[in-house]
């Protein structure tokens, strides 16, 4: 196979993925060069536009490390994240999903039920409750429920490691009896994504912000439940309507309600103005 | 906006990049956004595959440096490269041009014609001539003509830098009034792009071989011509059909002559076997 021209290319990348043994690898390589090959076609893709997409997907790369992950950034500012989200997850009348976003850290440290988990973080308080259920309401107990947040000026612990003083506003709790859950730390703020690496160029280059309304992420398993990503957005946030990542839903929307002091709902006697939500999750049955 | 299915998230992404200033910039980036999509429709893609392709593109980027390229044999490899210069280039009665691949170093030295640039590669000397002119035969003097190749292993000086002691097979020259260009090297091998990446994974599970057939690069510049970047590719190599970036082409195809030894084209006489190659190039007017 040779003299290839801009049409005959594409067959004859294809005719080379066909011995792919994994059928599944196959369809998914082909069909990506297929696409690919329709975007450079129907663009016509320049000598220097190729050259700028090599050296911007070389910095994506070279821009990740332990606590940065610029690739998944840059899926989350093209749609491609909410969309692989929507293929696999929704219906059923389980909690709805959103993105996982970059700031996930594998194996949080566990906290008992009720635990503040501010670490270094400074800002208003937050009580944070509600249920882990199946579909119909039936409790989940001992459902392992991942919590991360950003502080009040909406950068999460990973980000400034030193200034914190370890992970702070990150933990992992076990539902009680009841499928119950509950934390203390403070309220989080809207926070624009990481903005100084290749997609804050993008973001420029469009003329987008890089803003996200406040949220509190969650990751709820257990065990015979598909496992469940998603956030709890503060009501009332400026950037509802245009999350620089497409992850709003209505139903992901809480109420922070704003206490100027008195007794919490664990009776704890607070002296300071503090806010509660009280968010239940529904997971779906695994499919698998 | 908020509450995006599979379907409405596209529109939802298209909308925001609807500012973009840069009318060009912004048509690239929608048709990059359309096609992406329709692919990860296309084959539903999971998010385990999500993530692997997040992992693969992190490892692309990281594995290069400042001698490896991974992300160009990866564009080479999917016949993205192969594409782009079919659309940019091509017609005209000038020399058909091929891929650059992932190993011009810019700015290589320069030597007068006839000089040896072996450097510390070893091998079976190589004198290699021709011409450089316009369309219609006009000698064009004082082009630069860049020259890049690998050795008889089929490694390139910047893969295995230290063994050769520094630039090797590899230079710089401008051809003389005539037009005329020449330089001694070693006659190149066939060579396997380099497999001990996330590239040489994805030619594992596509079962493809990841050689390339013996070549030397050239690329070739004129005041008033377009910049033309090419191979010129060993007569009978075993590769030739099967080349793993598909960048053969018929007229790229010379005889690389073998000579027991005696008196060079240049008037050296050669006591040991040695080749010849000659191949003379035609450069476009610049369309710009």
């Amino acid at each position: 196979m040779r003299n290839f021209n801009e049409t005959t290319i594409t067959d004859a990348v294809l005719e080379r993925i066909d011995n792919t043994p994994d059928p599944r690898l196959k369809q998914v390589c082909s069909s990506l060069v297929r696409h690919l090959h329709d975007f450079v076609r129907d663009v016509r893709l320049t000598d220097a536009e190729w050259a700028f997409a090599i050296d911007f997907l070389t910095r994506t790369g070279q821009k990740c490390d332990g606590n940065r992950q610029e690739f998944i950034l840059l899926s989350d500012t093209l749609g491609i994240s909410m969309l692989v989200d929507a293929i696999n997850h929704g219906g059923g009348g389980s909690t709805e999903t959103t993105v996982l976003g970059p700031f996930y850290v594998q194996g949080p440290p566990e906290y008992p039920l009720g635990a503040d988990i501010r670490g270094g973080m400074k800002g208003e308080p937050l009580y944070a409750s509600g249920r882990v259920t199946d579909s119909v309401g039936k409790p989940l107990a001992n459902a392992i429920v991942d919590v991360w947040h950003s502080d009040d000026d909406g950068y999460y612990d990973v980000q400034r490691i030193e200034d914190v003083g370890g992970l702070s506003g990150r933990a992992r709790f076990r539902t009680d009896a009841e499928g119950r859950y509950s934390f203390w730390s403070i309220k989080p703020a809207a926070y624009p994504i990481p903005y100084d690496g290749p997609v804050g160029e993008m973001l420029v280059a469009q003329k987008r912000h890089p803003w996200r309304p406040a949220h509190v992420h969650f990751m709820i398993e257990a065990p015979g439940y598909e496992k469940l990503a998603t956030h709890v957005f503060v009501n009332g946030d400026q950037y509802l309507d245009s999350d620089a990542v497409f992850g709003v839903k209505d139903s992901l929307i809480a109420n922070f309600i704003h206490h100027d002091g008195g007794k919490a709902p664990d009776g704890k006697a607070m002296t300071e103005p503090y806010y509660t939500v009280e968010y239940d999750f529904k997971l779906m049955p695994d499919a698998r």
